[in-house]
């Protein structure tokens, strides 16, 4: 029964976010913002990544594009204290029990800022492989980062997020002796699955791979 | 419109769940079968860990007590092939999109076992923190794996996770100092949303903490 009703009603739910997500995508279009939905499972080093951008950018003549940062969770406000901390820009969205962010939740944040202001968005989605995939938010680019520490498998196991992510991020390489499990096994799979995505290897902490990632979204 | 939507149909399909998930406990209990329910993210180390309990069951008299494996994924056979290596029944259980296994999905899975023949049933769960939390299958008890891989805020992020599982392994502490995460935070942190809770900390690639975890769940 849980199947044939979730089934039914889904259309309904993926019509109306997809409709509001082109509604995002038109105002932040309007107003010149490039916006980034960073996807990818707790602890994959989602926030480090986007905080290691932000740096990057503050490199920039002038201080650099003005960064806003949208941090979804489904409680809790870590990662929003955390963007807080390199002076950007930054808005809580905590989902309660949803494990996804979706469009309408995003422009209700959006609601909150002064987007003339802003050049770059990163929204920072849940914690979450399975459940983001239906759920556009009406950004430019979907990024997925995945860890060497989820293991070797993990590209078999959600090949659907794969498919939907523009880019795709396989992080903490510096790892990848310690967990046994070989980066360019998971490429390849990456590859498989998604010939045409663009695919970086990242170690977050110690700032490698950033600048080609960044070059990647634009930035 | 989606929550509202989402919360109203909700109600059912929970129910319905319960039910299942008591017809499941019902029949597990009349074969004399001892079950768990894994739950945890993709990589903290849930299949490692039912791998190790396996081992370590086989060495006792007659060859133990006979064990028995669902793997839950949303999709791929990896889980399901470790297990049947270690010569156990096992049963593949694709999710296709859902992000957790539900009662009436693990009841299917029980049709095609002889339960007169299994005294320990371990079912792995889809990686996820979010979504099974509301989906009892049925099982003894619900064993939660997290690793320290997953930062230091992870029991803040996912409370609702900690509170409904009976006994909280936290693994992969070898990694504890390369990833700058102390495992007694996490305690300290998941002591504070469950503070009846057995929490244990492992390092399941090393066969560490295996022991005592099998005491907690009754082994």
């Amino acid at each position: 029964m849980h199947k044939v009703v979730d089934l039914e009603l889904g259309v309904d739910i993926l019509a109306a976010n997809k409709r509001i997500a082109e509604e995002n995508a038109r105002l932040l279009d309007k107003n010149g913002i490039r916006s980034f939905d960073f996807v990818g499972s707790i602890g994959s080093g989602k926030t480090l990544i986007i905080e290691a951008i932000i740096e990057e950018l503050k490199k920039r003549p002038k201080g650099g594009p003005k960064v806003a940062c949208i941090a979804g969770d489904v409680a809790g406000d870590d990662d929003y204290r955390r963007f807080k901390k390199h002076k950007v820009i930054a808005e809580n969205l905590n989902t309660d029990k949803e494990c996804h962010l979706d469009a309408h939740l995003v422009s209700h944040a959006l609601e909150h800022l002064e987007l003339k202001k802003i050049d770059v968005l990163f929204i920072e989605n849940v914690g979450n492989l399975v459940c983001p995939t239906d759920f556009p938010l009406g950004v430019n680019k979907r990024v997925l980062v995945i860890s060497v520490t989820e293991g070797d498998d993990m590209v078999r196991k959600h090949p659907v997020i794969f498919r939907l992510s523009d880019i795709i991020v396989i992080n903490k390489v510096d790892l990848a002796k310690i967990m046994e499990v070989d980066p360019k096994g998971l490429m390849r799979d990456a590859k498989k699955v998604r010939p045409d995505a663009e695919i970086f290897l990242t170690d977050a902490r110690h700032g490698k791979g950033i600048k080609d990632l960044m070059k990647a979204m634009g930035l």
